[in-house]
């Protein structure tokens, strides 16, 4: 849906463009001049004849035709016959509506903004807003905001729901040193959203040519199998993207509704969702920002970091906030270590971090760095921290700092703490192409969140399990929870280890059921759904006596149907949840059972289809995993059996998307042997 | 120690002063020139008769006497002869020595350093330093680094362990617009350290002219007591204290001590020192800058928020930030709030985040701010989030917010995202006196720690106690692990409840102890320390066969001096623990037993003498916390019993400081009845 048109316009009309450029039609014109767009440009204003000194047209019926993008910036009851006249007669395919008043303010709005969509759709038209800021990339600077980065291919690709959102955050881009190569402010999303956006950044990617940071703020996620689908190749082909979805709280999310009439979406499924895209999740300006510098620096392959310093103060703070992340500041020791002392003043030290002293030189920041990439094998990148107390320009070390992150295969990050004093020098270094962090802690947060998102794989291989099984239990049976023998057969199916159990519905079958299994037993009411509420639960019955008698208790509680009896059994208890998140699909939940989830809600959840190894990080972050390794002589539970069937359970809900949502509580685990004991299935189909 | 010599100097003898103002001693006394300082100056250096427009004296010996406060800037080795001088000959009685080369670099520069403050300490004098960039106050800039803040009496006070992280603060803090009061670097702290400053301030504290906002940079804590006693005394008297300890990781604490050779402290000492004297505790420059920036509003006395913005998106990300606080955004409703609204443009919000949209105007910002100071009773505190899209000034808007910060008695707080566009307003608004917020979320977290500090609560009434009951058996008891019948008295004497337990040595004594306890027991060894170990634990006799013959096999594991019987009790697991940690005194430790301390190291601490509200905020906040409430039909345990436990076992280490550690563990609580059950106290006498 995205056409050259819009991308990269050969004419452009701003329709209501004035010479008062306070006002968004003419601020986006003179931008537009000011940053030498090369194509043609024309302005309607039915007041003026020329317009910023452009010919202006007195209305839309007079332009020539073929433009090939019409920015709007008109009362919105004016932009449906606008648009209609520009689509239809003139033959206009890209538009920006940059006016407010549709959808986001009233439903009269938003029947505006349907016609104007319908109108644009019909001509397979491209649409960016309304109520937004407009477009800047490499070919114009179509946006009504300042400030705007001077456009640099190997920049940013920016995408936000937000329009002053997202000047915030270009603001503090520009400031941090951060090149734009597209900015695109999508409003209301009446036809692109941001999922749009990047399915066309995805689709015409070019190794060389095309930006590998991608940035994105949004308040709702409506397309998340496009966004998915997307990141995931993008990803997938070098690229790196952050994003902000705000609103994840409940509070901030009716915030959000109010603000752009944004939907609720469950924040469990986003989570989940950027955890599998391998998008790094953000929760600030800044916090985007710093990943967003992280980005543009070489990558990170290793974990081992050397803090290079001439202040101790941040090199200790820096440490501190890295302790609890599986980055690591390695100790560096033996002959090389102590040849590069060598080279340093008295007082300095090489344990990393490496302090070299207030007095420190750009020459001695130079050697160190060598070291670092040359000699020491155990160091994956560098950090340096260099700020200034003043007495002297420090051009020289932040000229060595520029010329080692040219030549360094390790990666450089530059924290420079100090803007007053050495203004200049920060402005030269970032003018050389660099990023500046000014703070070592947020750095040390934001590549944590870097460090810790996994990497998205794209071929996801589920355990085989019996489709033709699952496919006629499914189709055979009825919305709502599926009955136990159905349940069985399914878990068989899908090859989940259950417990063995027997559904008695006549006393006389009793004898027969105990020569499968034996005491003690679990008897459990069929029929009512929540069994433990009405009584219909008794555990640990070890005689015949009890069991007879128990059966026709349990048989007189209303809507018992049968007796299912299991064997007791122990163990540490587990659980594997799945549930149909609208658009986003499954979202399978794993933990441990009893207070783990009921205090602690010490859950985790991944996007269906799972990896083996995302069942598997499922495991290792949950609270209580040590007891899942086994405490203080418990053998614990064997975890690639655990995630093992945590994925059948996913394979089970790919086979079967009908599963509304399903619980295996408990799972009871002694070693390898890892058994459903409670298993209840709901069926919705439509 | 600190003598008004070092505060307010009449006059001032740069030693090491030159012409060279790229060299700390040139540059210290060309900021005590450019800062305008109005007492004598002179300089020492053999070189020059002029220094910098000053007389210059070949040497010390030359100088008159009782010049106030004497700075060197001379290398180390030539320091102790210098003072030896200036204090004994020549009447000098403050010292700030900015030069390095002392204990933090070898072990002859230790030497050096005691050399000095042994001469400075026998005349009563005062010293600053070694190796520290100095001291600026209102007085004088007697300081080598820059920036060099205006000086402010209503400023921050800032004392800095480490000169450089000294100097990127004060670079944040003038950027962002927090004025200075004092910067006191301590460097080496060689006689005056961190506590020492603060113990100053507090002294000759003075509600009408004293700064009220402190601010901290550590990187050990050498005087806890100190710290702990002038932290909570300013902070009663309206002080606030922000701090930085780093070095509280490992890797961190290792590389503060190769840093400056701090010593590594405990950081759950520290934790615990600062939660108890109402220090906000920070983790990195721009946090503590916030928190800074917090402190310098109006204090907000309850905890609801009205959220006022002309953009939503960075509202939602700080509703989004607030929400897991005890912070609330509460909805605006009924007629009041419809009043507002009839101000704003259609499209607006108040539902909290209040959104007067991007055209919103100064107008309506001043009508929001009043109705929110005047007619919204349940709203506490405002936060203004306004930055531009570059379309025109907004003077008018930062005018608007100034005049209502000076005049609402609610705090407002200022979120100015935008820096590029509108810098000139950013530097009006500043230059007014306020202080610059550029990031929601950044602001949020340092709201959240300010607002979850406790304030500190001078006066503890410790439960009362046996103490003369408590002394007696603390002196009559040697080094080491208590025999159990002392451990049961001093429980006795304090009051914890304990488990009935009779001591049996020989198995003629069993039937007597059967008339006071009756089965199921609980049989323990009494001898070994680690009874589990030996197998010196049985649990859930019920036969006197059983008794006899388990009593039989502990009296011969080796040491075994006789056999301990309790009831068998259950109940949920707790324990309360108690250790000595140097000078920061007992630590008290609570929590639930089991998985949570085992698996999930569900701890919490605090500094003793502890209050009662200390012990029930330790309780609250356990992650297990739910237990004790009592879920799912338990009932668990009575938070105000357990409390009291926690008090008396505080109780008990007050008045037994030879206690170096105790534990009870298990502490079995069922409602109101909490027994302890098993009870370890080591006595250590110096």
């Amino acid at each position: 849906m995205i056409r050259q048109e819009l991308i990269n316009p050969k004419s452009i009309v701003v329709v209501g463009a004035s010479n008062n450029v306070q006002k968004p039609g003419g601020k986006i014109l003179k931008n537009i001049i000011d940053h030498k767009y090369n194509g043609q440009l024309f302005v309607v204003n039915p007041g003026s004849d020329i317009v910023q000194g452009i010919k202006s047209y007195p209305s839309v019926d007079e332009l020539p035709d073929k433009i090939d993008l019409a920015i709007l910036a008109i009362a919105s009851h004016l932009c449906p016959d606008a648009v209609d006249t520009l689509a239809n007669k003139k033959g206009v395919k890209a538009f920006i509506i940059i006016s407010a008043g549709f959808a986001e303010e009233s439903k009269e709005g938003a029947m505006l903004e349907h016609r104007i969509v319908d109108t644009i759709n019909s001509v397979n038209g491209s649409l960016i807003g309304p109520n937004c800021t407009g477009v800047f990339n490499t070919n114009y600077a179509g946006i009504f905001t300042t400030p705007i980065p001077e456009p640099n291919p190997h920049g940013c690709d920016f995408i936000t729901a937000s329009g002053a959102t997202g000047v915030f955050i270009v603001d503090l881009c520009i400031v941090r040193g951060l090149p734009f190569s597209s900015i695109y402010s999508v409003g209301n999303s009446a036809q692109l959203g941001v999922e749009d956006i990047l399915e066309y950044m995805d689709e015409t990617f070019d190794p060389l040519t095309s930006s590998k940071v991608k940035l994105l703020y949004m308040e709702n996620v409506k397309k998340p199998q496009k966004l998915l689908k997307h990141a995931q190749s993008l990803i997938s082909k070098g690229c790196k993207i952050a994003a902000i979805k705000s609103g994840y709280s409940e509070a901030g999310s009716r915030a959000a509704a109010s603000h752009t009439g944004a939907m609720i979406t469950a924040d469990i499924g986003v989570d989940a969702l950027f955890k599998k895209a391998g998008i790094v999740r953000c929760y600030g300006r800044d916090d985007l920002v710093t990943v967003a510098s992280i980005f543009m620096h070489k990558e990170l392959t290793g974990k081992r970091l050397a803090i290079i310093t001439h202040a101790g103060g941040p090199a200790v703070m820096l440490t501190d906030a890295l302790s609890h992340s599986n980055i690591e500041i390695p100790p560096l020791k033996g002959e090389k270590a102590q040849e590069l002392l060598s080279y340093l003043f008295p007082g300095s030290s090489v344990n990393n971090p490496i302090d070299f002293l207030a007095t420190g030189t750009a020459e001695q920041l130079g050697i160190i760095l060598d070291y670092c990439e040359n000699e020491f094998d155990d160091i994956d990148g560098m950090v340096v921290i260099f700020g200034s107390p003043g007495l002297f320009p420090i051009f020289d070390v932040y000229n060595v700092l520029h010329e080692k992150m040219l030549t360094c295969k390790k990666p450089i990050y530059p924290i420079l703490p100090c803007e007053i004093e050495v203004g200049e020098e920060v402005k030269d270094f970032i003018s050389k192409g660099h990023v500046r962090f000014p703070d070592e802690v947020l750095f040390a947060r934001g590549l944590i969140s870097v460090f810790n998102t996994p990497k998205p794989q794209l071929n996801i291989t589920l355990p085989e399990v019996d489709k033709n099984t699952i496919r006629n239990i499914i189709n055979n049976s009825n919305d709502g929870f599926l009955p136990p023998a159905m349940v069985s057969q399914l878990l068989d199916a899908a090859g989940i280890p259950r417990a063995k159990e027997i559904v008695v519905s006549d006393i006389k079958e009793i004898d027969n059921a105990l020569r499968e299994i034996s005491y003690p037993l679990v008897m459990k009411v069929v029929g009512p759904i929540h069994k433990t509420d009405v009584g219909g639960v008794v555990l640990n019955v070890e005689t015949k006596e009890q069991l007879l008698s128990e059966f026709e208790r349990l048989m007189k509680i209303q809507d018992a149907k049968g007796v299912l009896l299991q064997p007791m059994l122990s163990g540490l208890e587990l659980f594997i949840g799945g549930k149909k998140e609208g658009d986003f699909g499954h979202i399978v939940t794993a933990g441990l059972g009893g207070i783990f989830v009921e205090v602690l809600k010490d859950i985790q959840t991944a996007l269906s289809p799972i990896t083996f190894d995302e069942a598997l990080t499922m495991i290792h972050n949950l609270k209580g995993y040590k007891l899942i390794k086994g405490v203080r002589g418990s053998k614990g539970v064997d975890e690639n059996v655990f995630a093992n069937i945590i994925q059948r359970v996913s394979a089970l809900m790919t086979i079967a998307p009908e599963i509304a949502e399903m619980d295996i509580n408990p799972l009871l685990g002694n070693g390898s042997n890892i058994i459903a004991v409670d298993v209840r299935i709901n069926i919705v189909k439509h």
